[in-house]
Protein backbone atom coordinates (compact mmCIF):
# COMPACT_ATOMS: atom_id res chain seq x y z
CA UNK A 1 0.00 0.00 0.00
CA UNK A 2 1.30 2.99 -0.92
CA UNK A 3 0.88 5.82 2.07
CA UNK A 4 3.31 8.62 1.70
CA UNK A 5 3.34 11.66 -1.13
CA UNK A 6 6.74 11.88 -1.00
CA UNK A 7 7.28 8.23 -3.03
CA UNK A 8 8.64 8.36 -6.45
CA UNK A 9 5.96 6.76 -7.94
CA UNK A 10 3.32 9.30 -6.25
CA UNK A 11 5.67 11.90 -8.12
CA UNK A 12 5.54 10.43 -11.31
CA UNK A 13 1.83 10.45 -11.72
CA UNK A 14 1.18 13.83 -10.66
CA UNK A 15 4.06 14.42 -13.48
CA UNK A 16 1.89 12.70 -16.13
CA UNK A 17 -1.02 14.37 -15.38
CA UNK A 18 0.85 17.62 -15.53
CA UNK A 19 3.30 17.70 -18.31
CA UNK A 20 2.48 16.36 -22.14
CA UNK A 21 6.29 15.81 -22.16
CA UNK A 22 6.69 13.15 -19.39
CA UNK A 23 3.43 11.34 -20.78
CA UNK A 24 5.51 11.61 -24.37
CA UNK A 25 8.94 10.20 -22.96
CA UNK A 26 7.10 7.45 -20.91
CA UNK A 27 4.55 7.13 -24.00
CA UNK A 28 1.80 6.59 -21.67
CA UNK A 29 -1.50 8.85 -19.91
CA UNK A 30 -3.19 8.77 -16.93
CA UNK A 31 -7.18 8.24 -16.66
CA UNK A 32 -9.30 8.40 -13.78
CA UNK A 33 -12.96 6.71 -13.06
CA UNK A 34 -14.28 3.73 -13.10
CA UNK A 35 -16.17 4.38 -16.19
CA UNK A 36 -12.89 5.22 -18.18
CA UNK A 37 -11.70 2.16 -16.97
CA UNK A 38 -14.54 0.25 -18.08
CA UNK A 39 -13.95 1.59 -21.35
CA UNK A 40 -9.90 1.48 -21.36
CA UNK A 41 -8.70 -1.81 -23.86
CA UNK A 42 -7.67 -4.03 -21.07
CA UNK A 43 -4.17 -4.58 -22.96
CA UNK A 44 -3.71 -1.16 -22.57
CA UNK A 45 -3.93 -0.94 -19.36
CA UNK A 46 0.10 -1.28 -16.80
CA UNK A 47 -0.93 0.34 -14.02
CA UNK A 48 -4.18 0.48 -11.70
CA UNK A 49 -3.89 3.06 -8.37
CA UNK A 50 -6.97 2.21 -5.98
CA UNK A 51 -8.08 3.53 -2.74
CA UNK A 52 -9.32 1.53 -0.03
CA UNK A 53 -12.89 2.35 -0.38
CA UNK A 54 -12.93 1.11 -4.16
CA UNK A 55 -11.22 -2.01 -2.89
CA UNK A 56 -13.82 -2.39 -0.62
CA UNK A 57 -16.63 -1.91 -2.93
CA UNK A 58 -15.18 -3.78 -5.82
CA UNK A 59 -12.81 -6.64 -4.41
CA UNK A 60 -13.49 -7.59 -1.05
CA UNK A 61 -17.37 -7.42 -0.88
CA UNK A 62 -18.82 -10.57 -1.50
CA UNK A 63 -22.08 -9.81 -2.59
CA UNK A 64 -22.56 -7.73 -5.72
CA UNK A 65 -25.66 -5.89 -5.59
CA UNK A 66 -25.27 -4.51 -9.63
CA UNK A 67 -24.07 -6.54 -12.31
CA UNK A 68 -21.57 -3.96 -13.33
CA UNK A 69 -19.62 -3.98 -10.03
CA UNK A 70 -18.98 -7.56 -11.31
CA UNK A 71 -17.75 -6.55 -14.37
CA UNK A 72 -15.37 -4.22 -12.43
CA UNK A 73 -14.06 -6.65 -10.19
CA UNK A 74 -13.49 -9.03 -12.59
CA UNK A 75 -11.36 -6.57 -14.86
CA UNK A 76 -9.49 -5.44 -11.29
CA UNK A 77 -8.30 -8.94 -10.88
CA UNK A 78 -7.26 -9.21 -14.26
CA UNK A 79 -4.57 -6.41 -13.85
CA UNK A 80 -2.37 -5.92 -11.43
CA UNK A 81 -3.73 -3.18 -8.68
CA UNK A 82 -2.09 -1.68 -5.91
CA UNK A 83 -3.95 0.23 -3.01
CA UNK A 84 -3.32 4.17 -2.23
CA UNK A 85 -4.06 5.88 1.06
CA UNK A 86 -7.15 8.72 0.63
CA UNK A 87 -4.21 11.56 0.86
CA UNK A 88 -1.64 9.68 -1.63
CA UNK A 89 -4.63 9.37 -3.89
CA UNK A 90 -5.96 13.06 -3.94
CA UNK A 91 -2.41 13.71 -4.37
CA UNK A 92 -2.31 11.65 -7.63
CA UNK A 93 -5.88 12.89 -8.71
CA UNK A 94 -5.87 15.46 -11.19
CA UNK A 95 -9.33 16.28 -10.28
CA UNK A 96 -11.30 18.12 -6.98
CA UNK A 97 -13.59 15.45 -6.01
CA UNK A 98 -11.01 12.22 -7.14
CA UNK A 99 -13.27 9.16 -7.81
CA UNK A 100 -10.35 6.39 -6.22
CA UNK A 101 -9.24 4.61 -9.16
CA UNK A 102 -6.57 5.53 -12.03
CA UNK A 103 -4.67 4.11 -14.50
CA UNK A 104 -1.51 4.35 -16.54
CA UNK A 105 -2.35 3.63 -19.83
CA UNK A 106 -0.05 3.46 -22.75
CA UNK A 107 -0.18 5.71 -25.54
CA UNK A 108 -2.29 4.60 -29.00
CA UNK A 109 -0.29 5.89 -31.87
CA UNK A 110 -1.56 6.00 -35.85
CA UNK A 111 0.19 6.70 -38.81
CA UNK A 112 -2.11 8.63 -41.43
CA UNK A 113 -1.42 4.56 -43.68
CA UNK A 114 -2.74 3.36 -40.86
CA UNK A 115 -6.00 4.90 -40.68
CA UNK A 116 -9.21 3.69 -42.36
CA UNK A 117 -9.68 5.60 -45.71
CA UNK A 118 -12.93 4.19 -46.64
CA UNK A 119 -14.54 5.86 -49.91
CA UNK A 120 -17.29 7.87 -48.24
CA UNK A 121 -16.27 8.21 -45.16
CA UNK A 122 -16.41 11.02 -42.91
CA UNK A 123 -12.90 12.98 -41.60
CA UNK A 124 -12.82 15.80 -38.98
CA UNK A 125 -9.08 18.11 -39.54
CA UNK A 126 -7.82 20.25 -36.53
CA UNK A 127 -5.85 23.05 -36.84
CA UNK A 128 -4.57 24.05 -33.51
CA UNK A 129 -7.54 23.48 -30.97
CA UNK A 130 -5.90 25.08 -28.43
CA UNK A 131 -8.45 24.19 -25.44
CA UNK A 132 -8.31 20.84 -23.68
CA UNK A 133 -11.79 20.75 -23.00
CA UNK A 134 -12.92 21.60 -26.07
CA UNK A 135 -10.82 19.02 -27.90
CA UNK A 136 -12.30 16.01 -25.75
CA UNK A 137 -15.54 17.51 -26.82
CA UNK A 138 -14.62 17.02 -30.21
CA UNK A 139 -13.86 13.59 -29.97
CA UNK A 140 -16.80 12.55 -27.89
CA UNK A 141 -19.40 14.42 -30.97
CA UNK A 142 -16.89 13.15 -33.92
CA UNK A 143 -17.68 9.38 -32.42
CA UNK A 144 -21.16 10.33 -31.79
CA UNK A 145 -21.60 11.50 -35.41
CA UNK A 146 -19.42 8.62 -37.21
CA UNK A 147 -15.94 9.85 -38.02
CA UNK A 148 -13.88 7.69 -39.09
CA UNK A 149 -10.48 9.56 -37.49
CA UNK A 150 -9.72 13.02 -36.86
CA UNK A 151 -6.80 14.33 -38.05
CA UNK A 152 -4.81 17.29 -35.91
CA UNK A 153 -2.09 19.93 -36.57
CA UNK A 154 0.52 19.29 -34.50
CA UNK A 155 -0.42 22.87 -32.84
CA UNK A 156 -3.57 21.31 -31.18
CA UNK A 157 -3.67 20.56 -27.90
CA UNK A 158 -2.06 17.31 -26.22
CA UNK A 159 -4.92 14.51 -26.68
CA UNK A 160 -3.66 12.82 -23.87
CA UNK A 161 -3.96 15.68 -21.38
CA UNK A 162 -6.12 14.52 -18.48
CA UNK A 163 -8.94 17.40 -18.76
CA UNK A 164 -8.82 16.06 -22.88
CA UNK A 165 -9.42 12.30 -21.47
CA UNK A 166 -12.16 13.39 -19.41
CA UNK A 167 -13.75 15.46 -21.89
CA UNK A 168 -13.94 12.74 -24.58
CA UNK A 169 -15.86 10.34 -22.28
CA UNK A 170 -14.16 7.09 -23.73
CA UNK A 171 -14.18 8.05 -27.13
CA UNK A 172 -10.25 8.33 -27.07
CA UNK A 173 -10.37 4.72 -27.41
CA UNK A 174 -12.40 4.20 -30.10
CA UNK A 175 -11.98 7.17 -32.30
CA UNK A 176 -8.74 7.06 -34.89
CA UNK A 177 -6.67 10.28 -34.65
CA UNK A 178 -3.30 10.78 -35.98
CA UNK A 179 -1.48 14.27 -35.39
CA UNK A 180 0.64 15.93 -38.53
CA UNK A 181 3.49 17.99 -38.89
CA UNK A 182 2.13 19.42 -42.34
CA UNK A 183 -0.75 19.90 -42.44
CA UNK A 184 -1.22 20.75 -46.19
CA UNK A 185 0.40 17.70 -47.48
CA UNK A 186 -2.38 15.66 -45.77
CA UNK A 187 -4.96 17.59 -47.08
CA UNK A 188 -3.40 17.32 -50.56
CA UNK A 189 -3.34 13.30 -49.48
CA UNK A 190 -6.69 13.80 -48.60
CA UNK A 191 -8.11 14.58 -51.47
CA UNK A 192 -6.15 12.25 -53.60
CA UNK A 193 -7.73 9.74 -51.87
CA UNK A 194 -11.34 12.10 -53.48
CA UNK A 195 -12.66 13.11 -50.08
CA UNK A 196 -13.89 16.62 -50.47
CA UNK A 197 -12.44 19.23 -48.08
CA UNK A 198 -14.89 21.55 -46.86
CA UNK A 199 -13.25 24.29 -44.49
CA UNK A 200 -15.30 26.01 -41.41
CA UNK A 201 -15.49 29.89 -42.47
CA UNK A 202 -16.50 33.17 -41.21
CA UNK A 203 -17.02 35.09 -44.27
CA UNK A 204 -18.97 35.36 -47.36
CA UNK A 205 -18.96 31.73 -48.80
CA UNK A 206 -21.71 29.12 -48.84
CA UNK A 207 -24.45 28.38 -46.26
CA UNK A 208 -23.13 24.96 -44.50
CA UNK A 209 -26.61 23.28 -45.43
CA UNK A 210 -26.48 23.92 -48.81
CA UNK A 211 -24.21 21.21 -49.38
CA UNK A 212 -23.55 17.64 -50.24
CA UNK A 213 -21.96 15.12 -47.55
CA UNK A 214 -22.62 12.24 -48.68
CA UNK A 215 -19.65 11.49 -50.43
CA UNK A 216 -16.11 11.16 -48.89
CA UNK A 217 -16.21 14.48 -46.51
CA UNK A 218 -13.32 16.08 -44.47
CA UNK A 219 -14.46 19.14 -42.21
CA UNK A 220 -11.95 21.77 -41.20
CA UNK A 221 -11.77 23.27 -38.00
CA UNK A 222 -9.67 26.28 -37.04
CA UNK A 223 -8.17 27.36 -33.85
CA UNK A 224 -11.25 28.92 -31.26
CA UNK A 225 -9.33 32.67 -31.59
CA UNK A 226 -8.26 33.20 -35.50
CA UNK A 227 -9.81 30.17 -37.38
CA UNK A 228 -8.92 28.23 -40.32
CA UNK A 229 -5.36 29.58 -41.67
CA UNK A 230 -5.73 31.51 -45.06
CA UNK A 231 -3.41 28.79 -47.01
CA UNK A 232 -6.04 25.97 -45.26
CA UNK A 233 -8.95 27.55 -46.39
CA UNK A 234 -7.37 27.70 -49.57
CA UNK A 235 -7.25 24.09 -50.02
CA UNK A 236 -10.89 23.38 -49.68
CA UNK A 237 -14.43 24.30 -50.05
CA UNK A 238 -15.42 27.32 -48.03
CA UNK A 239 -18.94 27.18 -45.71
CA UNK A 240 -20.03 28.53 -43.31
CA UNK A 241 -22.68 28.10 -40.51
CA UNK A 242 -25.32 31.27 -40.65
CA UNK A 243 -25.33 33.18 -37.24
CA UNK A 244 -28.43 35.68 -36.47
CA UNK A 245 -28.04 37.77 -33.57
CA UNK A 246 -24.69 39.47 -33.23
CA UNK A 247 -23.10 36.10 -32.66
CA UNK A 248 -19.37 36.78 -34.36
CA UNK A 249 -18.63 32.84 -34.14
CA UNK A 250 -19.33 29.86 -32.65
CA UNK A 251 -17.73 27.69 -29.70
CA UNK A 252 -15.20 25.24 -32.13
CA UNK A 253 -16.53 22.54 -30.18
CA UNK A 254 -19.74 23.58 -31.25
CA UNK A 255 -19.27 24.39 -34.81
CA UNK A 256 -17.93 20.94 -35.30
CA UNK A 257 -21.33 19.40 -34.04
CA UNK A 258 -23.58 21.44 -36.56
CA UNK A 259 -21.38 20.01 -39.75
CA UNK A 260 -20.73 16.68 -38.19
CA UNK A 261 -24.07 15.95 -37.41
CA UNK A 262 -25.65 17.54 -40.84
CA UNK A 263 -23.32 15.32 -42.48
CA UNK A 264 -24.60 12.45 -40.21
CA UNK A 265 -27.99 13.42 -40.98
CA UNK A 266 -27.94 13.43 -45.02
CA UNK A 267 -26.17 10.55 -44.96
CA UNK A 268 -29.51 8.74 -42.99
CA UNK A 269 -31.80 10.07 -45.68
CA UNK B 1 -5.82 54.55 -7.69
CA UNK B 2 -6.52 51.68 -5.77
CA UNK B 3 -2.69 49.65 -4.69
CA UNK B 4 -4.07 47.76 -1.88
CA UNK B 5 -5.05 44.44 -1.89
CA UNK B 6 -6.01 44.68 1.69
CA UNK B 7 -8.78 47.54 0.47
CA UNK B 8 -12.57 46.53 1.12
CA UNK B 9 -13.36 47.73 -2.25
CA UNK B 10 -10.72 44.76 -3.64
CA UNK B 11 -11.99 42.25 -1.25
CA UNK B 12 -15.82 43.21 -2.78
CA UNK B 13 -15.04 42.06 -6.35
CA UNK B 14 -13.59 39.13 -5.19
CA UNK B 15 -16.60 37.68 -3.62
CA UNK B 16 -18.59 38.94 -6.22
CA UNK B 17 -16.89 36.56 -8.61
CA UNK B 18 -16.81 34.14 -6.61
CA UNK B 19 -20.10 33.89 -4.61
CA UNK B 20 -23.46 33.86 -6.20
CA UNK B 21 -25.50 34.90 -3.25
CA UNK B 22 -23.18 37.94 -3.29
CA UNK B 23 -23.94 38.60 -6.31
CA UNK B 24 -27.50 38.34 -5.67
CA UNK B 25 -27.08 40.65 -2.66
CA UNK B 26 -25.93 43.68 -4.27
CA UNK B 27 -27.82 42.53 -7.90
CA UNK B 28 -24.48 42.72 -9.99
CA UNK B 29 -21.66 40.86 -11.85
CA UNK B 30 -18.66 41.30 -12.93
CA UNK B 31 -17.02 41.12 -16.26
CA UNK B 32 -13.71 41.10 -17.42
CA UNK B 33 -12.05 42.11 -20.76
CA UNK B 34 -12.01 44.97 -23.58
CA UNK B 35 -14.55 42.41 -25.86
CA UNK B 36 -17.15 42.19 -23.04
CA UNK B 37 -16.73 45.84 -21.88
CA UNK B 38 -18.14 46.78 -25.39
CA UNK B 39 -20.28 44.61 -25.37
CA UNK B 40 -22.35 45.58 -22.46
CA UNK B 41 -25.01 48.17 -22.32
CA UNK B 42 -23.69 51.71 -21.03
CA UNK B 43 -26.74 51.64 -18.77
CA UNK B 44 -25.74 48.53 -17.01
CA UNK B 45 -22.44 49.62 -16.41
CA UNK B 46 -21.75 50.55 -12.73
CA UNK B 47 -18.22 50.58 -11.83
CA UNK B 48 -15.03 49.92 -14.17
CA UNK B 49 -11.60 49.51 -12.97
CA UNK B 50 -8.25 49.64 -15.49
CA UNK B 51 -5.06 48.94 -15.37
CA UNK B 52 -2.02 51.37 -15.67
CA UNK B 53 -1.51 49.58 -19.21
CA UNK B 54 -5.27 50.07 -19.92
CA UNK B 55 -4.70 54.01 -19.21
CA UNK B 56 -1.99 54.20 -21.49
CA UNK B 57 -3.43 52.40 -24.52
CA UNK B 58 -7.12 53.70 -24.13
CA UNK B 59 -6.76 57.04 -22.28
CA UNK B 60 -3.53 59.31 -22.52
CA UNK B 61 -2.62 58.07 -25.72
CA UNK B 62 -3.44 60.94 -28.35
CA UNK B 63 -2.97 58.59 -31.68
CA UNK B 64 -5.15 56.26 -31.91
CA UNK B 65 -3.98 53.62 -34.40
CA UNK B 66 -7.46 51.84 -34.61
CA UNK B 67 -11.20 52.97 -34.88
CA UNK B 68 -11.48 49.83 -32.10
CA UNK B 69 -9.41 51.72 -29.90
CA UNK B 70 -11.31 55.05 -30.14
CA UNK B 71 -14.53 53.77 -29.13
CA UNK B 72 -13.30 52.25 -26.27
CA UNK B 73 -12.02 55.46 -25.17
CA UNK B 74 -14.91 57.09 -25.74
CA UNK B 75 -16.98 54.55 -23.89
CA UNK B 76 -14.59 54.68 -21.10
CA UNK B 77 -14.52 58.49 -20.58
CA UNK B 78 -18.58 58.04 -20.89
CA UNK B 79 -18.18 56.19 -17.65
CA UNK B 80 -16.12 56.90 -14.04
CA UNK B 81 -13.21 54.47 -14.02
CA UNK B 82 -10.55 53.79 -11.73
CA UNK B 83 -6.92 52.49 -11.77
CA UNK B 84 -5.92 49.83 -9.99
CA UNK B 85 -2.30 48.72 -9.66
CA UNK B 86 -1.31 45.50 -11.76
CA UNK B 87 -1.01 43.25 -8.63
CA UNK B 88 -4.12 44.34 -6.86
CA UNK B 89 -5.69 43.91 -10.30
CA UNK B 90 -4.45 40.57 -10.87
CA UNK B 91 -6.45 39.76 -6.99
CA UNK B 92 -9.96 40.97 -8.67
CA UNK B 93 -9.61 39.22 -11.72
CA UNK B 94 -11.18 35.60 -12.54
CA UNK B 95 -8.85 34.57 -14.90
CA UNK B 96 -5.22 33.29 -14.87
CA UNK B 97 -4.13 36.33 -17.32
CA UNK B 98 -5.83 39.08 -16.63
CA UNK B 99 -6.79 41.44 -19.20
CA UNK B 100 -6.65 44.63 -17.39
CA UNK B 101 -10.35 45.87 -17.71
CA UNK B 102 -12.98 44.41 -15.22
CA UNK B 103 -16.65 46.01 -14.40
CA UNK B 104 -19.90 45.53 -12.26
CA UNK B 105 -22.62 45.17 -14.25
CA UNK B 106 -25.95 45.72 -13.11
CA UNK B 107 -27.74 41.83 -13.38
CA UNK B 108 -30.55 41.75 -15.65
CA UNK B 109 -33.91 39.99 -14.56
CA UNK B 110 -37.15 39.40 -16.70
CA UNK B 111 -40.41 37.55 -15.63
CA UNK B 112 -41.97 35.27 -18.08
CA UNK B 113 -44.33 37.55 -18.67
CA UNK B 114 -41.89 40.40 -19.95
CA UNK B 115 -40.57 37.85 -22.27
CA UNK B 116 -41.33 37.78 -25.80
CA UNK B 117 -43.35 35.37 -26.84
CA UNK B 118 -44.28 35.80 -30.26
CA UNK B 119 -46.12 32.37 -32.38
CA UNK B 120 -43.53 30.85 -34.06
CA UNK B 121 -40.60 31.31 -31.95
CA UNK B 122 -37.67 29.14 -31.02
CA UNK B 123 -37.05 28.79 -27.48
CA UNK B 124 -35.01 26.86 -24.97
CA UNK B 125 -35.75 25.22 -21.80
CA UNK B 126 -32.61 24.48 -19.42
CA UNK B 127 -33.23 21.43 -16.46
CA UNK B 128 -30.53 21.63 -13.83
CA UNK B 129 -27.24 22.42 -16.38
CA UNK B 130 -24.38 22.54 -13.55
CA UNK B 131 -21.56 23.00 -15.83
CA UNK B 132 -21.21 26.83 -15.45
CA UNK B 133 -19.17 27.16 -18.92
CA UNK B 134 -21.56 24.53 -20.68
CA UNK B 135 -24.54 27.02 -19.47
CA UNK B 136 -22.56 29.87 -21.09
CA UNK B 137 -22.16 27.95 -24.26
CA UNK B 138 -25.70 27.08 -24.50
CA UNK B 139 -26.18 30.88 -24.07
CA UNK B 140 -23.90 31.95 -26.86
CA UNK B 141 -25.26 28.82 -29.13
CA UNK B 142 -28.49 30.09 -28.86
CA UNK B 143 -28.58 33.85 -29.89
CA UNK B 144 -26.67 32.50 -33.05
CA UNK B 145 -29.55 30.24 -33.44
CA UNK B 146 -31.99 32.69 -33.39
CA UNK B 147 -33.55 31.50 -29.79
CA UNK B 148 -36.22 34.50 -27.86
CA UNK B 149 -35.65 33.43 -24.64
CA UNK B 150 -33.94 30.97 -22.56
CA UNK B 151 -35.79 29.75 -19.55
CA UNK B 152 -34.30 27.76 -17.12
CA UNK B 153 -34.64 25.62 -13.80
CA UNK B 154 -33.63 26.71 -10.11
CA UNK B 155 -31.50 23.80 -10.23
CA UNK B 156 -29.41 25.38 -13.55
CA UNK B 157 -26.08 27.15 -13.01
CA UNK B 158 -25.74 30.96 -12.38
CA UNK B 159 -25.68 32.80 -15.58
CA UNK B 160 -23.73 35.70 -13.57
CA UNK B 161 -20.73 33.21 -12.72
CA UNK B 162 -18.02 34.98 -14.51
CA UNK B 163 -16.73 31.14 -15.97
CA UNK B 164 -20.62 31.37 -17.39
CA UNK B 165 -20.18 35.02 -18.35
CA UNK B 166 -17.12 34.43 -20.20
CA UNK B 167 -18.32 31.72 -22.42
CA UNK B 168 -21.38 33.32 -23.50
CA UNK B 169 -19.26 36.03 -24.95
CA UNK B 170 -21.81 38.96 -24.27
CA UNK B 171 -24.95 36.96 -25.39
CA UNK B 172 -25.79 37.28 -22.02
CA UNK B 173 -26.85 41.25 -22.67
CA UNK B 174 -28.93 40.10 -25.92
CA UNK B 175 -30.93 36.76 -25.14
CA UNK B 176 -33.67 36.96 -22.69
CA UNK B 177 -34.22 34.13 -20.13
CA UNK B 178 -35.65 33.54 -16.84
CA UNK B 179 -35.33 31.43 -13.84
CA UNK B 180 -38.35 29.82 -12.82
CA UNK B 181 -39.23 28.03 -9.83
CA UNK B 182 -42.29 25.48 -11.07
CA UNK B 183 -40.75 24.63 -14.41
CA UNK B 184 -43.81 21.89 -14.77
CA UNK B 185 -46.15 25.43 -14.88
CA UNK B 186 -44.27 27.13 -16.97
CA UNK B 187 -44.45 24.38 -19.71
CA UNK B 188 -48.03 24.46 -19.70
CA UNK B 189 -48.08 27.91 -19.58
CA UNK B 190 -45.61 27.52 -23.25
CA UNK B 191 -48.23 25.07 -24.48
CA UNK B 192 -50.65 27.42 -24.08
CA UNK B 193 -49.18 29.69 -26.16
CA UNK B 194 -49.49 27.25 -29.08
CA UNK B 195 -45.59 26.44 -28.71
CA UNK B 196 -44.54 22.82 -29.29
CA UNK B 197 -42.29 21.18 -26.74
CA UNK B 198 -39.40 18.77 -27.84
CA UNK B 199 -37.67 17.07 -24.92
CA UNK B 200 -34.12 15.73 -26.17
CA UNK B 201 -33.84 12.09 -24.67
CA UNK B 202 -31.37 9.37 -25.17
CA UNK B 203 -34.45 5.87 -25.66
CA UNK B 204 -36.02 4.80 -28.38
CA UNK B 205 -37.70 8.04 -29.77
CA UNK B 206 -38.31 9.80 -32.62
CA UNK B 207 -34.76 10.95 -34.74
CA UNK B 208 -34.48 15.06 -34.33
CA UNK B 209 -34.48 15.22 -37.45
CA UNK B 210 -37.74 13.68 -38.34
CA UNK B 211 -39.86 16.44 -36.82
CA UNK B 212 -40.86 19.79 -37.80
CA UNK B 213 -39.54 22.82 -36.01
CA UNK B 214 -41.19 25.57 -37.98
CA UNK B 215 -43.67 26.61 -35.75
CA UNK B 216 -43.65 27.80 -32.19
CA UNK B 217 -41.24 25.54 -30.17
CA UNK B 218 -39.08 24.91 -27.47
CA UNK B 219 -36.38 22.59 -26.82
CA UNK B 220 -35.91 20.90 -23.56
CA UNK B 221 -32.70 19.97 -22.38
CA UNK B 222 -31.58 18.12 -19.29
CA UNK B 223 -28.61 17.78 -16.73
CA UNK B 224 -25.25 16.75 -17.72
CA UNK B 225 -25.07 13.98 -15.71
CA UNK B 226 -29.13 12.67 -15.30
CA UNK B 227 -30.83 13.68 -18.54
CA UNK B 228 -34.49 15.54 -17.91
CA UNK B 229 -36.56 14.15 -15.22
CA UNK B 230 -39.58 11.77 -16.38
CA UNK B 231 -41.83 14.34 -15.16
CA UNK B 232 -40.86 16.44 -17.94
CA UNK B 233 -40.61 14.14 -20.66
CA UNK B 234 -43.73 13.74 -20.12
CA UNK B 235 -44.89 17.02 -20.85
CA UNK B 236 -43.02 17.09 -24.48
CA UNK B 237 -42.87 14.89 -27.43
CA UNK B 238 -39.39 13.09 -27.10
CA UNK B 239 -37.30 13.18 -29.40
CA UNK B 240 -33.34 11.57 -29.81
CA UNK B 241 -30.43 12.54 -31.73
CA UNK B 242 -28.95 9.28 -32.95
CA UNK B 243 -25.31 8.39 -32.47
CA UNK B 244 -22.97 5.90 -33.65
CA UNK B 245 -20.12 3.99 -32.01
CA UNK B 246 -20.49 3.10 -28.39
CA UNK B 247 -20.88 6.89 -27.45
CA UNK B 248 -24.04 7.07 -24.81
CA UNK B 249 -24.66 10.28 -24.73
CA UNK B 250 -23.33 14.00 -26.02
CA UNK B 251 -22.23 17.12 -24.20
CA UNK B 252 -25.49 19.09 -23.57
CA UNK B 253 -24.05 21.85 -24.91
CA UNK B 254 -23.28 19.65 -27.90
CA UNK B 255 -26.76 18.44 -28.32
CA UNK B 256 -28.79 21.62 -28.01
CA UNK B 257 -26.83 23.12 -30.78
CA UNK B 258 -27.55 20.48 -32.52
CA UNK B 259 -31.19 20.75 -32.10
CA UNK B 260 -31.21 24.49 -32.56
CA UNK B 261 -29.22 24.79 -35.99
CA UNK B 262 -31.60 21.69 -37.23
CA UNK B 263 -34.57 24.20 -36.26
CA UNK B 264 -32.88 27.49 -38.02
CA UNK B 265 -32.00 25.20 -40.65
CA UNK B 266 -36.11 24.04 -41.15
CA UNK B 267 -37.12 27.66 -40.79
CA UNK B 268 -33.96 28.52 -43.72
CA UNK B 269 -36.00 26.19 -46.20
Amino acid sequence: MLTSTANPRVKRIIKLNKKAAARTAEQVFVIEGIKLFMEAPEQLIKEVYITQSIYTKYISEQNFSDPQQELVNAKLLRINYEIVSDDVFARMSDTQTPQGLLCVVRQRHFDLNGLPFAGNSLYLVLEDIQDPGNLGTIFRTAEAAGVEAVIMSRGCADIYNPKTIRATMGSVFRVGFAYVDDLLFTLEALKAQDIELYAACLDNSEYYDKLDYRRGTAFLIGSEGHGLKEETKKTAKNLKIPMGGQVESLNAATATAILLFEAARQRRT
